[in-house]
């Protein structure tokens, strides 16, 4: 049985990996809070990381360097799922992958990276004469717009269209500048918000006639810890390297 | 057999009467474009009035005042869904109906009329606990945002919950000031734009682990002459008055 | 406070109903399950009916007259939620409503209801010539096709029409006779089976041209529970009659 | 400029190649109507093989045979899209096929042909724990249940999965039997038909506590003649071989 270690055991995503660890048939060795306390497990960072054979990482940024380090020591694959990473990050994981697994990823729904993957082929197959847009939901409270998942599905859109860069073709203004023609290529983003919804988006492509539309539901956040813990199973036992939710689902 | 005489006969929508009227059972007595010329009827504007039974006005606004004293001069109801109108020409709509059945609309499909009916009595009962949140999309060359009709539709939510000023609760600009948090009672626009799309609008009220979505798709545009046709047989021989597609399909 | 006293309190709507009470600012006066054991407050069902100002039941059919005698002995308004009812237990309703409050509805979500009534008013509106198709969506292991509230909304369709009887219209099996033609007037159900999806229904009005889509999301089973508190705190403290979540709402 | 002969030029979709062709920059060399009567280019069958670049043939399975001769006699590649087809027939195609090019097809639209691909490859990522459920919605007049766009997207659920059968996979039948327990692995088929629906066709993909779901809209039926057009174009000048719309999309 997988025993995983979690790195933010106390916040919401910690809390429901444990849940979903045990419906999955794996065990939790325990965890570490963000004021690096122990819960439920060995009493040290150190021990947490030998008695689990994969670690999942919920925390934040600044955090991020210690755990890799303590993976690194122990010699155990790393998921990470902190958001907010900078380049910086991003280096330092790569350092780290050349002597364990670790995979990092803005987003642990299964569904959602199969979407990503059809949006971006999609985009391929339709070229740039069927209009791309992005419109998502989640609920009242959530701040920013659009979602972090719209614009990874955005950037899917331009990677299948061949294009080099999204910041030239991501349009959130539609609104702002009076009436004005659609820009040609240009990858736009509508954000709803109400209620208690726990993440929809939508991928439109819109051509002559006939409109393809690429759509995803999460009906509960709970569905980001489930993918969580299939990819830190699937973690497990890899070599070093650096792998993506793709890399799991086979997503080439 | 009622007889339809058509201003603006040579625009898209006056072409799109000219069928829809025969589809009906009515037939057209023929018609001016906008330069005033005279296309399959009476040669004068004058003749045209007092050969028809019902007159519709798909124009411009500076052609309205004189489109109404021909109506005025001949006794004849006019339909009016020339779009753009100031509060002179709708003082002047007001005038002309002490005398003629005058029916004023911005959109003339039965669809978004029922459903504006049925939007205010939801945010009625739901109340404003509901987040209302408005999604259109149209065909790519569609300048303006939001449409003229998502305004139609905001407006029946706020009527619905008692409000008595669009401005104060209408919000166009989610994307535009970082993140920030709903506004209670906000009524709040995303548009689309792509492809060849008619016209969809949805309503979304959200609440607290529910929602409901109250939608409409135009297939396409020829649903807007049909809705003018059916008002305008129904204006016909009405007494005169101002009148609305509200009254026209019975919607308190 | 308002104290609520619940028969079926060990079962999934009873549990959900605590959970529901508290956080509209009611209190639990205790429960008792359905072989009549009490959990949580008074020992006995008259001394349960005697400590709360309204009782819910949420039970099985057999067991609803004993609870209206309780109810009737305490002089305490019911909401019944049970469901399966014949015409013998809707009698029996109907009786003690003389001299008590009685609330019995099929499902209790506030959309839901609100949806019925707009349901209804399209179908009064737009009338036959808009073919009224449901299609409704609930996870994998419901087993009962078309779902109950998808008859509700078919029922409502039938009395905004004017129709005097559902089984006359109703039309279940579009698939089964091989090809043949669309039946006027008919309302065609359609059922989806799949995943944990707590319960999606649409109502569509299909015109020439033109589409009004009329839905509700329930996003977790939580929100039935939601609105059989309201409900009940709606009727604690009413006059003698037979109320329904329409008059709750004023939903005429 | 490619010359294209039609084959069925008097019927609803050899009208509507005529224009698709024009408004792609190519010509149309001449057509015959269902009883071989020239219309608008050569008097006779042979002459319109001879004077066009590649053939079209939207009739009936029994011409297939005599259009399939005058092509390889001109030597000229050939699209089908005629519907019903035997295997018999799909014989013959792939007997003209040594020595011409042919595509046949049942459904032209570019956007359906990219959906059936997604379709599978979404099948082929998520695996059968995500329960497929297939919705299409059609005009009132459409007799056929489930469409046939229905059964390719079904077959390329099934097809993804790695399934060798359609047939025993297929479930059209969820109303019929009283209630039942959703079958593992089912491809489940639902049918809505009203006003004048161009056609809409959905499929489900609903997983625990998440949904995928891909659709496509057709919004006027001239999309297939616009996805006919183009695969013409594209098997102008092609070697003999049996094609297919995935082929002239690059999709593998």
């Amino acid at each position: 049985m997988t025993r995983i270690g979690i790195f933010g055991v106390t916040g919401r995503m910690g809390r429901a990996i444990g849940e979903a660890a045990s419906a999955q048939g794996a065990t939790v060795a325990g965890g570490l809070d963000r004021e690096g306390r122990a819960h439920g497990g060995p009493a040290t960072a150190a021990a947490l990381a030998e008695a689990s054979d994969v670690l999942v990482d919920f925390t934040a940024p600044d955090a991020l360097a210690g755990h890799l380090d303590l993976a690194l020591a122990a010699g155990k694959p790393i998921l990470i799922g902190t958001t907010g990473l900078t380049p910086a990050h991003h280096q330092r994981i790569r350092e780290a992958a050349r002597r364990i697994a670790v995979l990092q990823t803005a987003n642990t729904s299964i569904g959602i990276n199969v979407l990503r993957y059809l949006v971006r082929e999609a985009a391929r197959r339709l070229g740039p004469d069927w209009d791309a847009e992005i419109v998502e939901m989640h609920h009242r409270h959530k701040l920013d717009t659009p979602s972090g998942t719209a614009l990874l599905l955005g950037a899917a859109v331009n990677q299948g269209r061949g294009a080099t860069s999204d910041d030239a073709l991501n349009r959130f203004d539609r609104m702002q500048d009076g009436p004005h023609e659609r820009e040609e290529g240009g990858v736009y983003y509508a954000s709803l918000r109400g209620g208690s919804v726990a993440g929809d988006h939508e991928v439109i492509f819109a051509g002559e006639g006939e409109r393809i539309e690429l759509g995803h539901r999460a009906e509960t956040r709970a569905v980001f810890a489930t993918g969580a813990v299939r990819a830190a199973l699937w973690l497990a036992g890899r070599p070093a390297g650096v792998y993506t939710m793709q890399d799991m689902l086979g997503l080439d």
